[in-house]
């Protein structure tokens, strides 16, 4: 194994501590139990967005924590849902009068932790809802789901409900907002090669010099199928056609495209996918209107990609463009 | 060799035309000789800036494009300058009557063909000057370089001169200002893996499973010796040494510090990275003003990072917070 650490105990808490150094401004982190927040507190009259799963998959959560998107993230050990102590602490760190959304990637694990410190927060009187994500259209049941894997129609829905929450929508209608991005949004990804976990040590899976494996979940787990390497236009041609076909996405469409690298893939093939995405929406009658190219959600070292579409309304682009300041999203002030 | 491409002929362009279809309203790509250039034109009196250099080192060049940054960016094929009638082209292009600088990172290929392209317009009336980037203190000479390499620094000239050349600062005045970047900017890599040049087919070196390269150029080429790896803070302090070492960076510096992976490294791992720099730092009195962790100048697919240093002073620190618009840079407005 070969990666830029000291102890792979300390990846976790080193990474968090080097992402706030590098973010002053924007960052505060916690320690025991583990979690990021916003250094400048929101309006008590909007709802406080608190999300967090596995280690891994940077930018997500951490990198989405400051105003427009997240008041905390969770950050769990690598590809281990955070603890109920992280999510309950995060939580009441940042609540304000106006309540609580928790963003929930649907995973055994999150699902039921993310239940357990609603439930105590619930407990002492606290407004806490919860949306689940769970937009992978790979397939049905995983290793680490009852259900969809929860994929990169995260990184909308903490975009979009970040947003609608600095403009003071209430937590009803912003758990129904959050639910609607969901409903709307599908990803589907692929690797060339496995994620090595570093407590592991070793590559999660192993997939021959010309393989590829389709469908593949973000923590290295397995997808749909298992074929030969093909020229990325048919690679992209296979993700799309089940995307478009799972809502289904019809001609007239527009949409907001997220091509997320895995982590181990060079911008220039992610430039060359996005091609093929145009030519692929541009075949089907579906109109982009707004996209993020480059590494959102990812899974440790994989060489892969996560594509994800969301059906645009007038409502989600307006949200999409509301000013967004953290670490990884940077936009309009 | 697995990467996302079509065939590696026409890497390249596609991805060129992905990187424009993305981000439509800010870039224009052009075929033949190919550059990418900004959609909305530059005021008259400000002067244009105009970058390139082999491909596959996304973002650098044409993720820097738009408000703030470059007007056009020249790609050569992958690892190979741009040639003289694609520099000469993307300059008519995008010149205006207070004149065009090439910002050209020191690389025999690209200093020759950018030279003949500025001589090709000077002959033509048209004022044109260069700033070369060479701030890495690994090696003195290299496969590809007389002198030093142009590497990060080459992030904090565009930036900062794309700044002021938006307030309108003269030719003179704007290729000083890029020297003085230069003079000011450090940078060393490290690699834990080769990088593979698709119509090559195999990767550029070999490197056992416990090795690193130190010092390693963004074309995979040698850098001043092959170690067994480290704990990613004997790396950093390894790195941060020779930097500081070589300006020198004194106590009470304030630096703005960029931690670029090198293509295939998880931003996780640079995390980890960033903080060991900041621990670094702090032990040799240098103050972090500003930093960027994430993948700013890469080389295809090789695992490893770049540390660029910037000594900061108020001018560039203003420069560097002016407001910018492009697809890998985009803060302020």
């Amino acid at each position: 194994m070969k990666k830029l650490i000291n102890a792979p105990a300390d990846v976790v808490r080193e990474a968090v501590e080097g992402l706030a150094a590098a973010s002053p401004e924007l960052l505060v982190w916690h320690d025991a139990p583990l979690y990021l927040r916003r250094r400048q507190p929101k309006e008590h009259s909007c709802v406080a967005l608190v999300s967090g799963g596995g280690s891994g998959h940077e930018p997500l959560h951490g990198g989405y924590v400051g105003f427009g998107m997240l008041d905390a993230a969770c950050p769990g050990d690598v590809f281990t849902s955070p603890t109920p102590d992280q999510i309950e602490a995060a939580t009441r760190a940042v609540a304000t009068p106006a309540g609580t959304l928790h963003l929930v990637k649907n995973y055994t694990g999150d699902v039921m932790n993310f239940d357990m410190a609603r439930e105590l927060c619930q407990a002492d009187g606290m407004a806490v809802e919860a949306v689940v994500i769970n937009d992978d259209v790979a397939v049905k049941d995983s290793l680490y789901t009852a259900g969809r894997r929860g994929m990169g129609t995260t990184v909308f829905a903490e975009k979009i409900c970040g947003a609608a929450a600095e403009q003071g929508l209430d937590l009803p209608g912003l758990a129904s907002l959050g639910r609607e991005v969901n409903d709307n949004g599908r990803s589907m990804g692929m690797a060339l090669s496995s994620c090595t976990v570093p407590a592991a040590g070793k590559p999660t899976f192993t997939i021959g010099a010309e393989e590829m494996e389709v469908g593949v979940g973000i923590h290295g787990e397995p997808g749909c199928s298992r074929t030969a390497l093909k020229p990325v236009r048919e690679i992209v041609e296979l993700l799309c056609g089940r995307i478009f076909a799972d809502l289904p996405f019809r001609p007239g469409d527009e949409a907001l495209v997220l091509v997320s690298g895995m982590g181990a893939t060079p911008l220039l093939e992610l430039q060359v996918v996005f091609r093929e995405v145009a030519r692929a929406c541009g075949e089907a009658g579906i109109r982009i209107t707004r996209s993020l190219v480059g590494n959102y959600i990812t899974s440790l070292d994989m060489a892969g990609v996560c594509l994800s579409f969301l059906r645009m309304s007038a409502r989600f682009q307006e949200l999409w463009d509301f000013p967004v300041h953290t670490p990884a999203l940077r936009w309009g002030r």
